[in-house]
C-alpha cells in the first residue's frame, strides 16, 4: 500500500535528518531545527528515493539527497510561518517555531536548515564529485530568487495587489513556491545516475501544480485537524486560489487532469514508475 | 598601497556579484538583493582572491568564490539587522534593508542571497567539479549551525543571559560569528588548489580574532559616519565585548598580538604572502 510505503520513507528521511544534526551544540537554535524537521508528509524526500530507485540508485545511497530537500522544506516553513510573512501559529499540528521560541531563533534555525541542505547534498555516499555538485547547482536553482524564493514574494506581494491574481499569474506563482523544489526532488534520482531528466521534469512539473491545487481545495474543505495548519485562510483573507479562480468542481477536476499528465510523462520507464505514479494519485488524496 | 588593491578587488567583486543577479525577475526581492551586495570593503572577498593568488591560481579562476563569500556575508547582515535580531537601522551608510522595503523582502532577500552563494561555488570557472564541492562544503560548514549562525545565536542568548560574557566565551561566540567565514575565505585558495590548509586556518583564526576585536574597538571609539552604521550600542546594552573585558588598550595590545600571530602563520609562503600581511594589518586599522 502507498501510504505505508510513504510512512517507512518518512522514518527513514527522519533518522537521518536526526543523524545529520547528532552531536551539535546544546543550544536553542540547534533544538528549534530538530523540531522543525519533525513530522510531516516527507512527500519530496520520497520522491527523491523513489526518483533514484527508477535509476537503480539504493535508497541508503540517495538518502541525504531526500534528507536534503525536507531540510530545504522545512526552512520555507519555518521562515513562512513568521509573523512578517504568513503569520501562522500552528505547523503540522504543533505551535510553529516562532512561536514555541521566538523570532529570532525562527530565523536563524531556517537560515541554518538551509546551510544543512546544501551540506547534505556534499554526502560522499550520493555518488562522484560531479554529481553530487550537480545536485547542489539543481537545489540552488530550485530554492533561490528564480524558484521557491521568487514564488513566496510573488506570494506575499499578491496579498498587496490591487486585483486578485490571474490563473496565469497563480499558476507562475505556484510553480515557484511549491513547484520548483518538488521538481528538484523528482530530478534528483535522474541527476545522481547522470541520466536524462527530461520526463521526471514533465512529470514534476504536473505534479507539482496538481499538489498546489489540492492545497487549495483543502483550505477550503479540509478537516483543520488532520492538515494540523489553520485553513480557509485564503478564501478569508480574499486572496485568489485556483478553487476561487475555477470553482471548487473545476479546481478538482483540473487537479485529476495533471495527475494523469504526470502519469503519461512517466511512459519512458513502464511498469517500473509505478510507485511515482501512486505518489501523483496521492498528491490530491491527500487530508494534509 | 594596500587600500588602492583593495578597492580594486572591490570593484572586481561587486561587477561579478551584478553580473549574477543581471535578468533576473523585477521584483523587489530581486531589487533589495542587488541593494544588500552593495558596498562594504569586501575583504573577505579580497582574501579569496588573495588565497587563491597565492596558489597560482588568476583572479577570474577564483571570482565567483569572492562573490560567493560576499553574497553569504550579506545574508548575514540583512538577517542580523531585523528587528528581532540586532533591530539595526543603517548599515553601510544606508537604511537596512528592513527599512527600505519590509521585514518579509529582508527575510527572503537574505534566504535568496544564501542559495545565490551556494550557487556561485558551482560555477565551472572554478576549476574541477571535486574541488567545487570542497568549496561548497566548507562553506556549509563556515556558515550553519556550528558556524555564523551559531554564533550569531550565542550573542542574542548573551542579551538576556544573567551575567556578562567571560573572555572565553566571547572568542567562541565570535570564532562563530565571524571568525568561521573569514576562515573559509581565507582557505579557500588552497582548497580550489588542493594544497594544505593548514596554514591559512592559524593565519585566519588570528585574523579572525583580530578583526573583531578592531570592531569592538570601532564601536567605542569609531566614528558613525566613517563606520555607516550605529556606534556605541554594545557598551550602551551593558554587553561583554573585548574592550570591557580587556580596557582599550588591553584591547588594542591583544589585536596587535593577533595581527602578529597572523603574520607569523604566513611564514611557509615568504614574501608571496606579503598581501595577506597586509590585510591583517588594515583589519586592526581600518575605520569601518
Amino acid at each position: 500500500m502507498f501510504p505505508d510505503r510513504l510512512a517507512e520513507a518518512a522514518a527513514e528521511i527522519g533518522a537521518a535528518l536526526e543523524a545529520a544534526l547528532a552531536g551539535k551544540a546544546d543550544q536553542p537554535v540547534i533544538h528549534a531545527m530538530r523540531y522543525a524537521l519533525q513530522g510531516g508528509k516527507r512527500l519530496r524526500g520520497f520522491l527523491v528515493l523513489e526518483s533514484a530507485a527508477l535509476h537503480g540508485i539504493s535508497r541508503a545511497a540517495a538518502l541525504p539527497a531526500a534528507a536534503a530537500v525536507e531540510a530545504l522544506h522545512a526552512y520555507s516553513l519555518v521562515h513562512d510561518d513568521l509573523p512578517c510573512m504568513d503569520d501562522d501559529d500552528l505547523r503540522r499540528g504543533q505551535p510553529t517555531v516562532h512561536v514555541r521560541w521566538d523570532e529570532a531563533t525562527a530565523v536563524l534555525a531556517g537560515d541554518a536548515l538551509q546551510t544543512l541542505a546544501f551540506a547534505l547534498c556534499c554526502e560522499p555516499v550520493l555518488g562522484p564529485a560531479e554529481r553530487r555538485l550537480s545536485l547542489v547547482a539543481a537545489l540552488a536553482q530550485a530554492s533561490g530568487a528564480e524558484g521557491m524564493v521568487l514564488g513566496q514574494a510573488l506570494d506575499i506581494a499578491a496579498e498587496s495587489a490591487a486585483a486578485p491574481l490571474t490563473l496565469e499569474e497563480i499558476t507562475a506563482l505556484q510553480a515557484g513556491k511549491t513547484g520548483a523544489l518538488i521538481g528538484f526532488a523528482a530530478e534528483a534520482g535522474a541527476i545522481l545516475a547522470g541520466a536524462d531528466r527530461g520526463p521526471l521534469r514533465a512529470y514534476a512539473a504536473a505534479l507539482g501544480l496538481a499538489f498546489q491545487i489540492a492545497d487549495d481545495i483543502l483550505d477550503v474543505e479540509g478537516d483543520p485537524e488532520a492538515a494540523g495548519k489553520r485553513l480557509g485562510k485564503d478564501a478569508g483573507a480574499g486572496k485568489a486560489t485556483f478553487v476561487s479562480l475555477l470553482g471548487l468542481e473545476g479546481a478538482k477536476a483540473r487537479a485529476k487532469d495533471l495527475v494523469t499528465i504526470a502519469e503519461l510523462a512517466l511512459a519512458p520507464y513502464g511498469a517500473a514508475a509505478e510507485t511515482l505514479r501512486d505518489a501523483a494519485r496521492f498528491a490530491i488524496a491527500r487530508q494534509s
